[in-house]
């Protein structure tokens, strides 16, 4: 089991940002996973994943990819109070579910 | 209503690591607070803020300091999968509190 935050790397953020805004794709879609896949991520450790996607368009193609499941998932879109216009996508949170199902989607993409 | 990430600078985490350990403390923090809380504090937009400290000394300062309150905290030590030996603690998550609360103690520490 693990959770995955997908990054944009193209938005110049830096790390204290990166780092605010994996936390709002982490709460967010840890708020909409069943409660027994929680149980059972954390009895593993509760594994955190971050990966990078150079684009918008890149972090849409998962996300529309995650839609198609019953995955949970947490789209950000940036308050805009800092460093960034607001409304600006920034992340995308995936499960925790298990290591197999998130891989479909997200194999191909490099840790960040 | 805010939550505050607390990051070691000293340990040299690249920014993928980073993000990950402030999820880690960000949900273990969440998950000990109060639900009136919780609720106040997303309906102002679930502000999180991530700050440094110089080093393991820095934190564990703060630590001891939040533990004197009954605001929630949760001190991540990380599992040392990567980049870092197990058991190093990393980063500690504060609140949601209120902001009032809270820069009582981490009032002097810049951001990330």
């Amino acid at each position: 089991m693990k959770q995955v935050i997908i990054v944009r790397s193209d938005l110049g953020m830096g790390r204290g940002k990166i780092a605010a805004q994996a936390c709002h794709a982490s709460i967010g879609s840890y708020k909409k996973t069943d409660p027994d896949k929680i149980r059972e991520w954390e009895m593993e450790g509760s594994k955190k994943v971050v990966l990078s996607v150079p684009g918008l368009e890149e972090l849409m193609e998962i996300y529309e990819a995650v839609r198609r499941t019953d995955i949970s998932h947490y789209l950000v879109r940036d308050a805009g109070h800092t460093q960034i216009p607001a409304g600006t996508v920034t992340c995308l949170g995936i499960g925790p579910d298990t290591d197999e199902r998130i891989d479909r989607i997200t194999g191909e993409l490099k840790l960040l």
